[in-house]
This record gives structure tokens, C-alpha cells and sequence, in this order.
């Protein structure tokens, strides 16, 4: 199965639209894994042996995972190898939930083949993050493989997006947010493999994306931590179907407790956010 | 010393622009080490020893080098082995000549703070090269290093930097690129370590880009295997001292030659490269 079959299937089965992030910060799970177990692996150890608490407690209720991948690596060869760890665990246990790296990668055309090397092959993901300003040759090698899902950088949650991706373009001063969601849709979607990452802190952005590009998935970060409200989010960025969306929310999972309870009270925070997309959702039933 | 004083030394007292990529391609460099040493070890041990004769080779005559990191993770944990082995050789035999990761690196601001970190303390690199698609906020953890260069993507040497770079914006229509470059030299730039990457094949572009960010840096990508034509590049994009640039080659330097003599002919290539560059100077001395 594809990238994109995996999630539609989950979208109608699993009935949820949860992304749930996995971006393991150690200084927060130590003591968490410490007062679960007695004591706190080395960083390799306790990452994995958290990420793998948090996929049973939350798996029945994900769309997807998203580990972000620089949270492995500015622990050096260690952290890799927990993210390669916990992509092998998800793909022997629960090879039906879709995995997205979250890498924003970018370079042009030669090199761009190797990083989706190290997203596909390295890391085995069914899905990547990748930024847009180096044009669509620079996305092609991401592109080409139709089996994964590519997410290109659209309208992103944070403070700073406006400082390019609202910069109006062109004789009709359209932001270039939405020039980026039309070549994604309209030119670059030629294997149907593309989705768009809009944050959730800007709803009305979502609304003016949606409109624009029919039925393409967003990936939507921006909820819980960073103040993106639910309803707002779901309202204005499903598609026709009640779904199209995968709601990603990280530490609002991940920290819920720093007891020994994590992950029971990351299952609860799982289960929260899916009830309440689920209550805004047109068609909650995602037909 | 900080990464931007390291270079201007390089820039007056070795007299050189060259900027050398390391970027080795193990399906290349392995006939080449076979001819020169009668066998091609596995690739771990082949990209540090053929990284560490390249050095060897060409490191009098160059500015900086500038290893791009796909080529290493591409090849899983042992690629990026080698990548730190090689910039670990480079900090303790050439501590010099200043190392760049090309990275093209951006996130959110919490997430970017694990990008700095993956590149400044797990590799130790003395600058990056990082994307602004996201915005100020997302390139802050990268330019509040203030010893370490920031090198930000401004008008790329691919064909599809055109889709989005050259957008017309805003009331005067200006190239986004060239909004980018505003950005970079007058809100970003607040630690002084601010540099630009401009491609060397489109000289017009340089020229425009020079003549909004005053003195600021740049690094060169595009000479050689991509086509820009280096007296071009040297005449459109030298500051005001005929310095102001690393002009990148990787390609047409590291595989100068397949054969047993690959460093001798990258020594070559370089020394070609840099005597080019210093024909064109306006200033060749960099006084």
C-alpha cells in the first residue's frame, strides 16, 4: 500500500485525523521514564523506549506518526539510530499506520535525489516534509516516488511565515503562500502524491488554501503548544469528505504527564484531540 | 576565531576564492581509489580517505570547504561517520580554513534550535547553509551563533529557482530573491554573520543582489558541472575590496580526474579555478 492509501484507510476505519508528532525532548522524558520504571536509560535507550510507549498507548487512535528528525539528530549517531529504531518498530508492529519524516528538506535536482535516499530508503519513511523555495526540479526526486507522500511547506504556524509566504506576488497581489499551494496542486501533483503542510494558527489561511486546491490533504501542525484552535482548524481546512486533514499535535501528547502515567495520559490527550476534531468534522464518519 | 574572520584571512593571506565541495559520490570515487591503491575500501572508510587526499590536495588553495551532507546521510549511520571524521581531520590539521555545512537546513524555532545543534556542536561546522521559506524566527537559533555563518538560500543556480525566487512582489514588482536579500542584509543580519547563496549561472542576478546588500558575502554555487561561467560570476559579484565570495566547485574538482592521479588533477582543477577567479578580481590581491 502507498502512502496515501494508508492514510485514507485510516482516515476511514481508525476514524481519526491525528497526527501524532514524535519529537522526543530527553531533559523532558528522563524524568518521566525514571518515575515509570525506576530509572532513566542513556539518551539511544530512553527515546526509543519512550517513542515505543507513546505509539501503544496512541497508535489505535493515529492517523499518522511524524517524528521530526532534527530532534534525533542534534543528539549525534545515537539519536539517529533511535529514530531508525522507532521506524523499524512502527513498520514490523503496525506497517498499516503511515510514517512521516518531518526533514524540510531542499536542494537541487542531484542532490535532492540523495535526501530522499535518506527519507526513503535510511529511514524506510512512508512520507517527508520538504520546503519549496528551490523550485519543482528541486522537489522531482521526492515527487517521482508515487508510492510516498510528499508534503510541501505552504503556510507554516509559526510567527515569522509571514515574512515571505504572505508577500503579495504578481498583478493580483495573491500571497505567495497560495501561488505555492496552486503549482502543488496544479503542476507538481502529477503522481498525486502531494499534500500541503498549513498551520493551524491561521485559520482563515487554511480556509483561503482550501479553496484553492480542492481535495488535497494538508498536514496541519499548530495545535495545543503553539495556540491553534481545534474547531477553527477543522472548519476551515476539510475537504468535501469531512477529512483531507491530519492534525499533528507533538508536545501536547507527549508531555500530558511527566509521571510515571505518561503514557496513559498521552492515550487521553490522543483521544481528546481525536473527539474534538471528530465533533467538528461535516461528515465525522470520513464518508 | 569566528567563521567570517577565517575567511577574510583566507581571502588575503592564501589570495584564494575557492570554495572546495566535498560531496564524494562512492559509486565515483571508488575506481579511483582502487587505481591509486590497488583496492577501493567500503564506503565509510572510501569517502574519509578520498575526502582526506582531496584535502590534502587542494587545501593551500582553498577559501573553505564545504561538504553538502546528503551525499553522507544518504548512506545511512557510516556515511555520516565519515562526514564527521572528515570535518574532525579538517579542526585538527587545517583549524584555518573554515568548514561550511550545506545543509539547507529550517524549521519552526524550537526545532531549528536542534538543527544549530546537529550542525554546530554534532559536526562542528563554522557556518550553514539554511532556507528562509519559514521566516526570521526560524533562521534566529542559526544567527544567534554569532561566531559561526549563516548562509541564506537567495537566488539558487537550478533552473526551477525561477517558480518562486523570481516571483514579482510587492507594489515595485521586485524579484522575491531580491526581498530575500533586503531581508537578510537589513532585519537578519544583527550579528554580522549573514552571507547569501546566489548560483554562479545567472550573473544578472548576482549583479542585482550585489548592488542591494552592499558588502555582504556570498556563496557561489554553479561554476563547472552546472554551466556559470566564472569570469561572469567574479565580475557581477566581488565587493567593493574584489573579495566578497566563495566560489563553490565540487564536481570539477573532485572528479578531475577517475583515475590514480584523481588528486593531483583536483590540485589542478583548483589551482585552474582560483587563477581564473584572480584574473577577473578587480583587486586580485583582496586589498
Amino acid at each position: 500500500m502507498g502512502f496515501w492509501e494508508k492514510v485514507r484507510a485510516r482516515w476511514s476505519t481508525a476514524n481519526t485525523l491525528v497526527c501524532v508528532g514524535l519529537d522526543p525532548d530527553y531533559e523532558r522524558i528522563a524524568p518521566a521514564l525514571a518515575a515509570a520504571s525506576g530509572t532513566a536509560p542513556p539518551p539511544e535507550d530512553g527515546i526509543l523506549a519512550f517513542n515505543r510507549a507513546i505509539i501503544e498507548a496512541t497508535v489505535d487512535l493515529a492517523a499518522a506518526f511524524k517524528p521530526q528528525i532534527a530532534h534525533y539528530a542534534a543528539l549525534g549517531e545515537g539519536g539517529l539510530r533511535a529514530l531508525q529504531a522507532t521506524l523499524r518498530h512502527l513498520q514490523t508492529h503496525y506497517p498499516e499506520v503511515p510514517v512521516i519524516l518531518d526533514a524540510k528538506r531542499n536542494d537541487i535536482g542531484s542532490t535532492a535525489a540523495r535526501y530522499a535516499t535518506e527519507v526513503f530508503e535510511v529511514f524506510g519513511a512512508d512520507a517527508v516534509t520538504v520546503s519549496p523555495y528551490l523550485g519543482g526540479d528541486s522537489l522531482q526526486p521526492f515527487l517521482d516516488r508515487a508510492d510516498r507522500g510528499v508534503f510541501i511547506l505552504c503556510r507554516t504556524s509559526n510567527p515569522g511565515a509571514r515574512d515571505l509566504q504572505d508577500l503579495p506576488v504578481g498583478s493580483d497581489g495573491r500571497p505567495l503562500y497560495q501561488v505555492v499551494a496552486q503549482l502543488a496542486a496544479e503542476r507538481w501533483n502529477t503522481h498525486g502524491n502531494v499534500g500541503l503542510v498549513v498551520g493551524a494558527t491561521y485559520p482563515d489561511e487554511l480556509r483561503a488554501v482550501r479553496a484553492l486546491v480542492g481535495d488535497l490533504p494538508f498536514l496541519v501542525p499548530g495545535v495545543g503548544a503553539q495556540g491553534g484552535d481545534v474547531e477553527a482548524a477543522v472548519r476551515s481546512g476539510q475537504d468535501r469528505g469531512g477529512a483531507g486533514l491530519l492534525i499533528n499535535s507533538s508536545r501536547g501528547i507527549l508531555y500530558a504527564s511527566s509521571g510515571a502515567d505518561f503514557a496513559a495520559a498521552a492515550r487521553r490527550a490522543a483521544q481528546e484531540l481525536r473527539d474534538a476534531i471528530n465533533a467538528c468534522r461535516s461528515c465525522p464518519s470520513g464518508h
